[in-house]
């Protein structure tokens, strides 16, 4: 790096992978100790920021009880200004940041104002929920392909829409990002589509955490339950396939007092265990 | 830990991530330098394995000069073998684990066994190379989806077949894992499959590393280097759709002298310029 460079200050857009500390990089925590400035969000774990050195400036970004997250532009914003300054920029996003992460945005408004940059991909969240349930994304006879989707809860709703008519059938495991509210509709989608009511899915809560939940059924469970007052908070991924039965074999991690049948949570099966 | 589990061994199934010794985990670390045995493979960064103690016992499991690798099975075995030995293994693998690493057949085996076990999530190494790339997965306006596929070229191809038609249109960006061989022949289904020929495609190979090499062009120029010598050595990943325009505007990482256009490395372009 030049003096000149180091002078201008530099962005690093980095994952700070699902939850679990662990899961960093050597590479994010170098850079959040060496960071002058960390900007980041909801979804990363504050545990992570202890790497930071003392006197670092920490910006959150994230949702704060009942106020919206900041702006994309306004975040842009902060990040160039850092720079410009001639701060060391750690921007840490959840999971990885170029998938669903916005990094990509970032980057272009960072390249557009001259500002130089790199990328630290994470682990990213959608993979290791998976894991921790037990689920392999892949798996010799049952699934090899995967696709990653949005489920379009978060703030961000300004990308393009999903085609459920050909996404339902993009690959044989769907991993379906930030679905809380709206897991219970698109697997009307993919049922409507042509996917097997009884395909199994799981839905994953705070993956990788201490308290991870998971919710699991057939597509057809998880529409049953949309009568009654079924309520995921965020974060939620979800996974849609036969490598989903695969947990009852590879389930190693997470409490099972937190494990939940969807089919247990639909108005009948509540009427007949009553 | 129970005593009991401690004396019967353990093994972690680890992602040992893309390339970049950065882009490991601070739990893959530990891991390795808490191992007993270490059964790594070619697709590992050895450079990893300088977190191990001294005296491990290291087992390579990856090709070596003319030999193919060891057979699944095999590495099966030696896995529970060292486990009942009482030893805490790492079973590295490049990636994650559970995206085409086989992991979920290991965790299969290793439950049938009775082997205590774990999985240690990685850096998917098409996300990361995409990232070292300039290429981000997802970006709003360019792609709302991703699908991971394997391009079937390693020595395990036992898994489903592809059926190209389908997932030509599995999502706005397509991975393609483990591609060196076959990936002009890919392009040819994705053509015939409808995929637009002019659709940007990227071919990693060595991503993270930095002898990474870069192929860029359509998968119409990719695929008049058919009839030419064109060679791309393992491992390599491919990215295909739209996101990989934006490579001219983020590429951060990487010699230019180690960036190949497809568009004259065909024969015709090659005659024009001779």
């Amino acid at each position: 790096m030049s003096e000149q460079v180091r002078q201008a200050g530099k962005v690093y857009l980095v994952g700070a992978g699902p939850g679990d500390p662990g899961l960093l990089t050597i590479k994010a925590a170098d850079v959040i100790a060496a960071a002058d400035v960390i900007v980041y969000d909801y979804l990363v774990n504050p545990e992570t920021l202890r790497y930071a050195r003392r006197g670092v400036e920490l910006i959150d970004v994230g949702k704060r009880a009942g106020h919206p997250s900041t702006p994309q532009t306004e975040i842009n914003r902060i990040l160039i200004e850092q720079a410009r300054a001639g701060k060391t920029v750690a921007r840490l996003k959840g999971g990885d940041p170029f998938i669903f992460g916005r990094g990509g945005e970032e980057a272009e408004a960072l390249v557009a104002a001259g500002v130089v940059w790199e990328v630290v991909p994470g682990v990213s969240s959608g993979v290791a929920a998976a894991a921790y349930a037990g689920i392999p994304l892949t798996h010799r006879g049952a699934a090899s392909s995967v696709a990653f989707i949005t489920g379009h809860d978060s703030p961000q709703k300004s990308r393009r829409a999903i085609d459920w008519s050909v996404t339902a059938h993009a690959a044989d495991t769907l991993v379906i990002f930030m679905c809380a509210e709206t897991i219970a509709e698109i697997a009307g989608h993919l049922i409507e589509a042509g996917r097997d009511r009884a395909t199994p899915i799981a839905i994953i809560r705070s993956g990788t955490y201490a308290h991870q939940e998971v919710y699991t059924g057939t597509l057809a469970d998880l529409v049953a339950t949309e009568s009654c007052d079924l309520h995921i908070a965020s974060p939620a991924i979800a996974v849609v396939g036969e490598v989903v039965a695969l947990r009852y074999t590879l389930a190693w991690f997470g409490s099972a007092a937190l494990e939940h049948s969807l089919a247990s949570l639909a108005p009948q099966a509540q009427t007949a265990s009553r």
